[in-house]
């Protein structure tokens, strides 16, 4: 299924006892209707206030039931900020986190002096000018493959913190500044202090010699600031 | 003033005691940084759910301000739901709604089978098809100057149910289908009956031959129907 959710009163999509989750809902949901405990893979966790576009997520079921009547059931019951937005059958091995091949996030920042109702909710808004082309230089450097461990949270006790990135590309319209980046996967909380660095270049406050040595000589418990979740859109999963 | 807001938890704009409220918001924080009661007059009311994106207002104050800290202080004090766009300093006499010339609304029907969380607070959900060119003609009988009684609540108890409508359309974007009306003024929900007199006609649910009776015949104890308020919103205010 594909799902997208507005993230903003939710406690990200990972199920956890007693708070508001996107998994916790969606399995909720899709066992009453199975009749029985279901098990839904997500194609990977976004933090809480973190939004969806193109979500991925997996689970099975040995009830017979048509695909558009099953999706028309989960939407009747979950709320209107979570929408299953397609539904496929798909072979009996298929995962959706194993299965992700490139996961595509975006990033948005409002330059304007007031931000709007209609996108407050998506946009981090900080009003002060930004060095775009430099922003895009810093952006260059992360394509191909890279130990990111600069840019984790540090709940990476263990496992690997070595990523590909395919593209990675800051583009501007009007007042609304996005940054866009697709890789084959994401530490958590990765994009925003990607991004969160990024903007320090485009402020002036990092040189670019300082972000690369960030790359290439990774700290792990060199903490880098992180910007708000709201900003931040799973836009779509490649399989 | 220039106002947006998302109408969806408000009880519409006028002010009313005990209840969230556009005007009442706006009236309550300008009265705090004033240090004394305001009035504030908006270029007419908006029902509960109806959404801005260009409402108007104005208000006096003696007190000596720059505009843009003026503009800081009202949306630093306002929920993230209703913001000030724009400030100007106006001439004494001015005010928003005897001085406001055409108006411009639209209201929006989601035709899809699923509506994604980042628009359904903004649309009304109706997954038939629609006759846009049965619409359209339906809409072309509306411009010029007619007696809308037929799309009255019943509250004018006085006053004229004359208007004068100097555009009306109805347009398509992929499966959004907008209704844009402009006009010097409109009764109490007649964007929202208009509306749904044109999607009757969309449906072959009337004849263009008695919804052009309805303007032509004005009754106004024939309650029309009026669309869901969540679709509707004030575009701009001409002066």
């Amino acid at each position: 299924m594909v799902v997208q959710y507005d993230g903003t009163d939710f406690a990200g999509w990972q199920i956890q006892p007693g708070r508001p989750t996107i998994q916790g809902r969606l399995t909720e949901v899709l066992g009453r209707i199975d009749g029985g405990p279901v098990t839904i893979d997500g194609s990977g966790r976004t933090d809480a206030g973190v939004h969806a576009l193109g979500q991925v997520a997996s689970s099975h079921t040995d009830k017979p039931m048509a695909l558009d009547e099953l999706q028309r059931a989960l939407n009747g019951h979950l709320p209107a900020a979570i929408r299953v937005m397609q539904l496929e059958e798909v072979e009996e091995r298929f995962h959706a986190r194993r299965n992700a091949r490139l996961k595509h996030y975006r990033y948005q920042i409002f330059l304007g002096a007031v931000v709007s109702p209609f996108i407050h909710r998506y946009v981090w808004h900080s009003p002060r000018p930004l060095d775009l082309a430099g922003m895009n230089e810093g952006a260059r450097l992360l394509t191909g493959e890279h130990d990111f461990a600069s840019f984790a949270c540090g709940a990476e006790r263990a496992g690997s913190t070595i990523r590909r990135i395919e593209s990675a590309h800051w583009s501007v319209e009007g007042e609304l500044v996005s940054f866009t980046i697709a890789g084959d996967g994401f530490l958590r909380s990765m994009v925003r202090r990607l991004s969160s660095g990024l903007y320090a270049l485009g402020r002036g406050k990092l040189e670019l010699r300082d972000f690369a040595d960030l790359l290439d000589r990774p700290r792990p418990n060199n903490l880098t600031p992180s910007l708000p979740a709201r900003g931040l859109t799973l836009m779509k999963v490649d399989y």
